[in-house]
């Protein structure tokens, strides 16, 4: 099959830029230094392939992701980077510690109850580090982690997230705002023991002393919004949609808002020609002509028309603004190669 | 089961407020007036309410809606008011006119050919009446419902959807404005024929004279958005999440924006308690404290802490700004009435 003959929209994937994007990120974090987020694909094959390129150890945002690694045999080392105090979730992931060895952020005394009433062996005690979301005040970690030893858990060491500093453009700034961010896990480390030291994302990967692992996703499939941090990874990850209306001044791509994050505003357009759109090509799948896009409805996205290229049923190529979101709302992608669609990859880690 | 036991992120739906909006659209635009867009809810348990309430034709966005929607016995009179360009799409339908009377919109000698190609019977002109998205030129209807007719389809009348106008707040401004896309529209409608002028959303619901059919959808559920134009229909939809952390400046929410549709921006929060949710209860489901939202991750929302309402483990709710999309990521909705969950509803419609 060819990318023009999959129905619309269609997620597709580019696996020349995906395996370089993986390639390139092994290389800097290899193995065991990179704990890859799989909330941003939310697609155990995908995951495979980060495993097969030696990162055997995952990160996870939902209990769903969590037991659907572990049942497809990729739970060598799954952490859930997110507090649950949902009994049945944490009984579920409990059960399936038989398998695989699943270990559960938490910050507080009720979600270190909840999670050793429900059964669960490991814990890293999660620290805030300046993003005002989940996390524990650093000087409460040593207690938090006293506190979940004496209920009978291992508490393998901390983790903090910086996701306020992944936007930072200047990079030296960047630099120092993370080391800052750092000091504070490194020293709840010191407070809480353990081995694990587990931080940072795809717009801070290569800016980490100190840490033992980086929890980067977006690295793989990319978006608009990573994409301007000039990240040595490329768009793997496009939304195909096909012209339904046109005119002289504007085209109607069957792409709307319930196929695409919008929490980071509109996609980007690319005109797209069968002929170049493949890997061969000079840029690759997204080399055509960028056009502006107008609005995003439901079912639509509204661009400037482009002569020739946004006739009705001509295909167009949607770069979503948010990869994370864009994932959960398809449910498979696409493995294409020089224009021919090579695999099919179920999106099998969506709800909660 | 009450609210309470549902696992978050859990979509509710109160089963007292649904019926009254739906009461008081039936009561201004009554059976065939109304022909409610099931785009808005991707639900067929709740579209059979809508029938149920006297409405036996409906919109649809997208070919699984209609599908979906002939699939469960609600066929009688689908109208995809979009247009399709995809032969296996379009052939899918058609091979559905055995059990439902299929219509489908098109503004293009193209999406004509198409849908008589298929054997698709019964088509619409979708004509642009000021929203710069599908529907041809009003001078064109005319020409191309004769190609229509030529090709051997059947020509129901014309449909115009003035969305431009949904958000205008000022009433008469409002007024006056989609009579001119209304004019526009009947314009057509004469150079057309057929018996349907179908047009408008819940945002112009009662401001049409002339037209045969509304199109409204969102008003069965509602949204903050939706919320702000003094409209007779009241919020019948809530996320429900879990406090999974908190500290006195702020708590985090297990609702992120892989629950919600984030086109319109951050949704609403407000504190619930079990004793004080039920219907029965001044102002409902949604009448706790409304509290800031801070920002919407991909899981989490960040909330202003609440004294003695936001402590770890409490229940949230999440008001969506925009319903339609937020449908569309959930598997199943929670039909509640006095703080017990009396139903659960698939959210069966969704894709493509």
């Amino acid at each position: 099959m060819r990318i023009r003959d999959l129905p619309t929209p269609a997620l597709i994937i580019d696996a020349t830029v995906l395996a370089q994007n993986i390639e390139t990120m092994s290389t800097a974090l290899p193995g065991a230094a990179l704990r890859p987020h799989v909330k941003a694909h939310k697609c155990t094959a995908l995951a495979a392939v980060q495993a097969a390129a030696g990162h055997r150890s995952f990160t996870c945002a939902t209990p769903r992701e969590v037991l659907g690694m572990a049942a497809n045999g990729l739970g060598e080392d799954l952490l859930l980077a997110n507090e649950s105090v949902d009994p049945a979730r944490l009984r579920a992931m409990a059960a399936a510690q038989d398998s695989a060895r699943i270990t559960i952020a938490v910050d507080s005394v009720s979600t270190i109850d909840a999670a050793a009433a429900a059964g669960l062996h490991e814990v890293l005690i999660d620290v805030d580090v300046g993003l005002p979301r989940c996390g524990c005040a650093p000087r409460d970690a040593g207690r938090l982690a006293a506190h979940a030893r004496a209920a009978g858990l291992t508490v393998r060491g901390v983790m903090g997230y910086e996701g306020h500093l992944m936007m930072v453009t200047d990079r030296e700034a960047k630099r120092a705002k993370v080391a800052e961010a750092m000091d504070l896990l490194l020293r709840a480390s010191g407070d809480v023991g353990g081995d694990i030291v587990s931080a940072g994302g795809t717009g801070t990967f290569d800016l980490h002393d100190g840490v033992t692992e980086v929890q980067a996703g977006s690295y793989a499939l990319m978006d608009t919004q990573y994409g301007t941090l000039g990240l040595p990874f490329a768009q793997a990850c496009f939304v195909v949609g096909t012209v339904v209306s046109s005119n002289p001044r504007h085209a109607v791509v069957d792409v709307g808002l319930k196929a695409l994050g919008m929490d980071h505003g509109n996609p980007a357009a690319t005109t797209w020609m069968e002929d170049a759109g493949s890997d061969g090509a000079a840029g690759g799948i997204g080399a055509g002509t960028s056009t502006d896009v107008w609005f995003c409805s439901d079912e639509h996205v509204t661009i400037s028309s482009v002569p020739g290229r946004t006739d009705v049923d001509a295909r167009v190529l949607i770069t979503p603004a948010h990869i994370d979101p864009t994932m959960a709302m398809h449910e498979v992608a696409w493995l294409v190669r020089d224009g021919e669609v090579i695999d099919r990859w179920p999106i099998d880690l969506r709800g909660w």
